[in-house]
């Protein structure tokens, strides 16, 4: 399927929740509801603000959003000082799921870390999702690390 | 030990590359030389000139840094909107381990975390550091993902 790719704007911010909301883990996380909850739009409003975060939308031939992902750049001192780039937030329309929309975003991810100057690309996958760690062993990602989570109450301070 | 804990300054970029150079996996991927590559300080420079990065070193009682790491904060739509933190590139001290120093850093970063609010906060770490996903691990995360890392380099465009 061909493809456009650019950045999300607010007005994209809706559809981008009802796919986010679209799925196993998300259905149970996210609150796909109108009016949308301010908070996804703050969210949104702190990405677009910062230069080094990229909401991406992957859009089809009838203008209809049917991917995003988010790619994070970071510079650090490790690997003798050098910028990496973090995939986050992946999603492809349920509907057209199977037809590469999943491998072309993340080739465009990888081809804006490239031209960012990146030396390292990486992501997190649920170990709930292991179709999803075998799609990134086929784009060339390699399972090296433990990805480790904690979730944060404000009470616990 | 009693340690205090400041954001790094550009006089401090050598001590650190020191310390994670003097690593198991840091001594084949960094170069600590005099003069420091300037890649170093280019990184550093980025990172300071950041607000939602920060290299947070710990100071023992005589001045001397003893530990690093780098905390990022990013802002997400997924979550119904919210911001996590990363962290990246903890060190201590090789004198001095078996101290808790880690542990200070990591409470450390967390508490940064709730202080921005945050909703998470995660790191990778390596397969090859079975102690220190045990480390991790007694400090409250919880290796829910693997972590992905792929390579990059300029001649694959």
């Amino acid at each position: 399927m061909a493809l456009t790719f650019r950045g999300a704007v607010e007005q994209d911010v809706e559809r981008i929740v009802e796919m986010l909301a679209d799925d196993l883990l998300g259905k149970e996380r996210e609150r796909y509801a109108q009016p949308l909850p301010a908070s996804y739009l703050e969210a949104f409003q702190a990405i677009d603000a910062d230069p080094n975060n990229e909401l991406i939308v992957a859009v089809d031939g009838t203008g209809r959003i049917i991917g995003v992902q988010q790619v994070t750049f970071t510079p650090h001192l490790t690997h003798q000082g050098s910028w990496r780039a973090t995939i986050e937030g992946v999603r492809t329309d349920s509907t057209v799921r199977g037809q590469g929309i999943g491998g072309q975003l993340i080739r465009y991810a990888i081809g804006r870390a490239k031209e960012r100057g990146c030396r390292l690309i990486q992501l997190t996958t649920d170990k709930q999702r292991p179709d999803a760690l075998r799609f990134y062993e086929g784009l060339g990602f390699t399972a090296t690390h433990e990805g480790m989570k904690m979730k944060l109450e404000a009470t616990e301070l």
